[in-house]
């Protein structure tokens, strides 16, 4: 999800998807040329788990609450509702994911604004130079555009961190699981003057194990990929030092006043819910990240064997781990999957459109076209129309090359 | 509302608020010194109106809606709900304060988000200089604080309108009803190569007679002040150029990919409602803006007695004009008392600190720190303490300088 700068402005969000291949949550009748929207992590996958849960979920807002900016005046981050603060922290306590004693929450419009706003915080004003902003290729395509559209002279996109060895501070974006390839990652410059900000977005028991609580000293979460409400726009950022975290509340007072109340409210009640369902292991079909999982698995398991004896198209392997919260071993089941063409295919994503199959090119990632980012997140409909499509594709492939 | 730069990043909001003192909504029992803020426009007046209308604003949104970041693929901004589209144009229709006919509306995270939107979308990238940003002064201290805060190099807050004289593309903001002075305003500058932004927050009935439906090219308009959520964080534009508006919407999607769902459902309902309560003239108690006029009318007349024959303050007197909604003839009771002492209080904003006011000082609107700026839509118990201060200082003065 997110647009990309063209020629400075053109958003290819608003140009390059058909608006009748754009997923809204209805359910539908995909006829058999129907375009695939599989660009975006649009995550409707775990719509089916939220209406199984019937009103266990429902939020009742009425009309006179919270009117005011205000959340909660005695915390640093003043727009954030203490019930959502207090179910950020249960639910990463029950899941194992993070630590969070001694850790600021500052709350933000999805975890796209705390991006903006970190970079923000992390960037010193009195610089001769703008800071550096690195991430290892394949990067996330959002990146590089929440770095470049504003002309920012506080920081400056430089691009794959592996190749980055500029003097002065810099700030390293960590992404792990890595949106694209769904990996496990360290930092990799390691200089002095170095800034670390951990992108933990993936880091649920549904797309990975769980191997350790992640203790690092600004770490990131979305709701929209922890439970699927992406409509709500809610992330939030576990912030060890005082000043970091106040100027990101700065940052985020200036560009919008705060952050919605009532996504603040519904995440809450969602989280809570969650948290209380894993407390109940004997119970594994009203475990969220248990049902999460079983898909993921599933759909992983048939796009593996689709691609089994390909001569087209390959997948890496996931390294098998110790999950902490499931207590059991598997490979991760990432959220997307990073497909590579083969020989004769020189660009993914273009032959993918051919076949009315949206994806991201491995381009947008700092990475070679040969790859394509597909979302792993779909409805049903979109899913199964993508493996027949792939199924044939392949098969066509394996003939012509006989 | 909005923080502002100090040495570049320090944020005035999280430091010059003392926590005690921020109005969070609940009911509070003042004491005779406690601080009284009024430096924010926190609009918790009208939380008493919503309390009255019982269930009819309850929104109600199962856990299984809106997950999608998604909201009408068909729509350019295609994360604004087609509800609150269709509530936006009736209720000003029914107001007529806007045209909407042959409009976009883009939805946007309040309007402050709105106006960095608006910057971005008008400042070409491909000049040599970034787009000057002016307004007259006293202009609202946020514009100053946007603009500035990213530094970024698309556009430069370049102050008061009325002394800018550079070449090249410039844009002027034109707040009308004024923040912080309650005019309305023209644009001044009036060169070639300049663009309008009307931010018309504040150009709704209870604030200022409704003269004319404003049909200018970018008008800003956002809930907290229309109907007081503020806590929603729901603007809106109206753009008539498309380009523009695809921009904006392009300029949302990299920096919050949309803008919240939930706000979107509550705002659509209880702009509905108001709606239908102004269509039913037989009953203004049911009328949203009669409420709001009717309080407002009161707490100026009393603030207007107050410092009636005051040695110490003086306030402006707005010209009586015809309101088309209301159906009579009324001068405006604007959201904000824009203060000016007299004679020996050279700092207003200091002064009424030292009596445990808070205001914001002229100074940060580009203004004489001989004013100050005061919220009048503060809950009824902050009002009535700062009446009561304000009429013994006042007394005093009249004493001290007889």
């Amino acid at each position: 999800m997110c647009g990309t700068t063209e020629q400075g402005h053109a958003i290819r969000q608003t140009e390059d998807v058909s608006p009748d291949a754009r997923n809204n949550g209805a359910s539908r009748n995909l006829s058999s040329d129907a375009v695939v929207n599989l660009d975006h992590g649009d995550p409707t996958m775990f719509e089916t788990y939220w209406r199984n849960m019937g009103d266990k979920c429902t939020l009742v807002i009425p009309g006179y609450q919270s009117l005011s900016y205000f959340a909660d005046t005695k915390n640093l981050c003043w727009f954030l509702e203490p019930k959502l603060e207090e179910s950020i922290k249960n639910l990463h306590n029950v899941v194992g994911n993070a630590v969070v004693d001694d850790y600021y929450i500052v709350v933000g419009t999805g975890s796209s604004q705390l991006i903006e706003a970190v970079l923000y915080a992390l960037s010193p004003p009195d610089q001769p130079k703008p800071t550096s902003v690195v991430c290892a290729a394949p990067y996330y395509s959002c990146y590089k555009e929440m770095a470049e559209y504003m002309r920012s002279g506080l920081y400056k996109w430089e691009g794959d961190a592996h190749t980055f060895d500029k003097a002065g501070t810099y700030i390293e974006m960590v992404t792990s699981p890595n949106n694209p390839d769904g990996i496990c990652r360290e930092a990799v410059v390691k200089k002095d003057g170095g800034k670390l900000v951990h992108d933990l977005a993936y880091y649920w028991p549904q797309y990975t194990p769980i191997t350790a609580p992640a203790d690092y000293d600004i770490m990131l979460f979305t709701v929209s990929k922890c439970t699927g409400h992406a409509g709500s726009r809610i992330g939030w950022a576990l912030v060890k030092d005082k000043e970091v975290a106040q100027k990101m509340v700065g940052f985020m007072t200036i560009s919008t006043i705060g952050v919605s109340k009532e996504s603040q409210h519904r995440a809450a009640k969602i989280l809570e819910v969650i948290s209380n369902g894993c407390e109940d292991f004997k119970s594994p079909g009203g475990n969220f990240f248990h049902y999460g999982k079983s898909i993921l698995t599933k759909r992983w398991d048939i796009l593996r064997n689709t691609l089994k004896h390909s001569r087209v198209f390959s997948l890496a392997k996931y390294p098998i781990k110790y999950c902490h919260f499931t207590q059991d071993f598997s490979e991760a089941h990432p959220a997307f999957a990073w497909i590579k063409s083969k020989d004769k295919i020189d660009d993914c994503e273009k032959f993918f459109r051919g076949h009315n199959i949206l994806t991201r090119s491995g381009r947008r990632f700092g990475s070679d076209p040969m790859y394509a980012r597909v979302s792993m997140v779909s409805k049903e409909e979109d899913f199964e129309l993508f493996i027949k499509r792939l199924s044939s594709i392949n098969n066509l492939n394996i003939i012509s090359a006989a």
